[in-house]
């Protein structure tokens, strides 16, 4: 049986809402209910149908005092709001239904059936109207244009009537109009012949997707012509996800983060890696101050995986040679900033290595330049829709990707007066910094720094063979930003209690870890990447919030 | 910077041990260390460098000692521990590693170098030995042969000396016996010249992979031989993964299970679905009276995602049309069964549809038959490995997959002399029998029941057009074991407001998810999938930890 998902999903209080829109007039709808089933097979079945039809029928708009006002109208069953049963799987009729995207010149006057949501509704006369019809990232400009025998004025009525994101089936034939059609994706118009409201949206939405599709210019350029445009916040766009979801910006967004998705596992498993998932329910409360989500499991102490690396070492122990993780990771860090999230989807490499942790950096090297350029190449239309509201720099990256040693980057910042403690971490803004020289002096964006001291890499770090002091450790950044940390592990027993107690962790906490590599244990590297943060750096959005479905920072778990 | 993962992972304590295996006697290992560095760019390098390769050489086994013993072998170059400094990423030689699964007799007098686990290690005489190098779920036959200026005594003596499953590398000549080679999958042997222990493991291994690798035939032929055969019960097996994993039928088990995610992956990016990940962190304690695990948030209480199903229907709200989640499913139920799990991986759809939830079925039908066809092509292998340690007869499915109304169902197991409550569930028992009932009359271990009573379905399933009692759901079978529960949804918010206070849930914890279907909600349904149960019942597996890389029951949290 299918599983309830949790539930507790609570609306925000109404003062949450920032922006009040004003809405597209409710008032009353005329509908006339399209074709009913009217053979029965038996009559128990039909009685009990007659019943159900009832109590729905009651639920969806009063159609019935609609209807006589339209009495007159003999073209009454071209328009309406469709009876509930009549989407609830009552028949396959076989109909065709056509995708707004596949509409084009070529199906001049053709006939064709639309499914969509109504973006816009602009009454021009009692005799005509315009309805913007949206599936996803296309929309195409429906015209009611009242005619003879197929358009009655109260069927524009009727479109009028429709409150902005409902959802509408349309059918209608395609033209093709001389100039060109400003605000859609089509450039054809459909000249409506039926429309049926499948689902009514409220009258007053929280926001209008137009209003949530803006970009700064617009903005700027209404400032000087003084026109009032409302803006739509952050919180506002989180609180009404669902709405949020679908200015063009976002539905282009959460398609890149499918691809470079799907390119990370593509990619990998072309090269012999092997998808894994492990558990994310982690027995203890607690590693070495690292911020846990804790919980109680079955009477025991549990605590959600901050990462996959412990397991997706013991996978490479358990002999698999090349393993991959896409999951979500937990930290529970008060960090409330533009690049930390509370969860977030890891996508995680472990890998046996034969002589050099640059075999590992050899597989970021040619997996991201693989998926910059595929990004490039087949998802053009969606970088050209995030650019449209939020412009940014194409990335650039070098064909072979560019790697520094952590002593070079610390000897660039020098020299460029920006002093760094030397065996210390890089904080944000030296990140941002150097970024900024790279780019400058190697013209790429994207760029690897090797050779990290050890004492600020985690204890199953690798040391430097030549030096104690550094480590077989990487970090990643895009636009001087850190994305991957990756590194040679430790995977000798004996060295990693010795590094675990240096770093002050109690050995018998990870001891089933450390057991792990006494069964033979190939030398082997890894890195870890957040899905978030290279979908956010690739397209140059200023906050991680902007590339999670539904973000959860210390201040939000809702929706 | 990379983070520390959950740590908490410890040791069965010893008499969780469930076997104990013979040892393979550790002794005294002779080692001579081979190349060292020399050259040093600058003293005080050099220096740091000696200190570390002195502190590290400590480390590894006492190579100076055995090494006195073998100073009258010329030939100490060829064999011996890896010291330390060496497998630190001190070079990039440039060596060409040859893969396992590569060798065959195409290849015959080939020089080729290999690293691996030694599997097995069968000394003959003094002059000669056996050892099985593997690599995940490949083997090869290495000789080592008493030969002058190549092969030493003392290198055979080495060889003998290392415990099973070390880590080794291995340079030497291709050949091709006469006789075929029982025991390893590559039917050539390596001359071996050189053999360098990378890594040791303990000389007593928890159990042998050979004990964890035998089927139910060995063990019943080995009784009625009188032969004494190890066994290594599931518990042990689990508490020791890291080794388990290596079996065969582990290694194959682990690569369907990704390339089940896979073609479900490719099956949906090539129907226009979008992958999807939505939050496993949840607001709320709880809903109607399901097992979830409950965690403080921040101070807020918050729970664990026992499905993405509410977020993956605001994501349809949301305008993506279709989407998919692979992701973990928390359960914290009481469970304690073959087929359940505390965590598991969910394989989530959920599509707009037009007119009928069968549009859902049909996704249903070709996914899974596009997904057998996929795995019976191209994993032969794999299916073979499973077979050898758990027998099992193919799954018998049809091209398009049988669909029986749940009434039809009951009729079927009523006629067979089996009553079933009309209205209720079916239970497990009768699951089974249903599903052996179809199999004989129309000849699939795979279908799809549909039409489900309302009843005992989850509050967001839509009720039947025509019978309020009945919904627009289905479960879909395969071994008559339930895998799939899908169903058209609620998308009405009024409708969904009712039935969620029929079904007893408070409506106000729920209201953002309910308020998602006011702005524009199209007509949708979807299903979900347990990729583990997915993966046991098409190899007929008898026990979901078996398809559970760290599987989580109430009884186990480790490691």
């Amino acid at each position: 049986m299918e599983h309830m998902a949790s539930l507790s999903l609570s609306s925000p209080t109404p003062d949450e809402v920032a922006v009040e829109v004003e809405g597209e007039g409710g008032g009353s709808s005329s509908s006339s209910s399209i074709s009913k089933s009217k053979a029965k097979k038996d009559a128990k079945k039909a009685e009990k149908a007659e019943k159900a039809a009832q109590r729905l029928q009651a639920r969806s708009r009063p159609a019935a005092a609609a209807s006589e006002s339209d009495e007159a109208d003999p073209l009454s069953s071209n328009y309406g709001d469709i009876p509930v049963q009549d989407i609830q799987s009552k028949s396959v009729t076989g109909r065709t239904w056509t995708r707004v995207k596949h509409l084009c010149a070529e199906m001049k006057d053709q006939s064709v059936l639309i499914r969509g949501a109504a973006q816009v509704i602009r009454p021009v006369s009692k005799k005509m109207a315009f309805l913007v019809l949206r599936q996803s990232m296309t929309t195409v400009q429906c015209v009611l244009l009242v005619s003879k025998d197929l358009v009655s004025p109260q069927m524009v009525r009727f479109a009028t009537s429709l409150s902005k994101e409902s959802i509408v089936d349309i059918e209608g034939l395609i033209s093709v109009p001389k100039e060109p059609i400003k605000g859609t994706t089509q450039q054809v118009e459909i000249q409506v012949r039926k429309l049926y409201c499948v689902n009514r949206a409220v009258p007053n939405l929280p926001f209008n997707i137009e209003d949530a599709s803006r970009s700064e210019t617009e903005f700027k350029k209404a400032e000087e012509t003084g026109e009032q445009l409302v803006r739509v916040g952050q919180d506002t766009r989180l609180n009404y996800r669902v709405l949020d979801l679908r200015t063009p910006a976002n539905q282009a967004i959460f398609r890149i983060q499918c691809q470079v998705e799907n390119v990370f596992r593509q990619f990998l498993l072309s090269e012999d890696f092997v998808g894994i998932h492990s558990p994310k329910l982690i027995a203890g409360s607690s590693e070495g101050g690292a911020a846990v989500f804790k919980l109680d499991y079955k009477g025991q102490p549990a605590c959600l995986a901050q990462s996959p690396q412990l397991y997706k070492q013991m996978t490479i122990c358990g002999d698999f040679g090349r393993v991959f993780e896409v999951g979500p990771v937990f930290r529970a860090e008060d960090s409330y900033t533009h690049r930390h999230l509370c969860e977030f989807v890891g996508l995680d490499v472990e890998m046996e290595i034969m002589e050099h942790y640059f075999e590992v950096c050899d597989i970021v090297d040619r997996l991201f330049v693989a998926m910059f350029n595929h990004l490039n190449k087949n998802c053009s239309k969606e970088l050209e829709s995030i650019n449209r509201q939020y412009p940014f720099q194409p990335l650039k990256y070098l064909p072979e990707t560019l790697r520094l040693t952590y002593d070079e980057g610390i000897q660039m910042l020098k020299e460029a007066g920006v002093e760094i403690e030397p065996m210390g971490d890089l904080n944000t803004e030296a990140e941002k910094k150097l970024g900024k020289l790279v780019s400058d002096k190697y013209n790429t964006d994207f760029y690897i720094l090797t050779r990290y001291p050890l004492g600020v890499r985690p204890f199953y770090t690798m040391p430097c063979y030549d030096d104690p002091d550094y480590s077989n450790s990487f970090d990643v950044f895009i636009r001087g930003e850190e994305i991957i940390s990756g590194a040679q592990r430790v995977h000798l027993p004996d060295l990693l209690t010795e590094r675990a107690g240096k770093c002050g962790i109690d050995v018998n906490t990870i001891s089933s870890y450390i057991d792990s590599f006494r069964y033979g244990a190939p030398p082997h590297g890894g890195f870890g990447v957040g899905l978030e943060r290279v979908v956010m750096l690739f397209c140059g959005l200023n906050n991680i919030r902007k590339s999670s479905l539904f973000p959860r920072d210390p201040q939000r778990l809702t929706p």
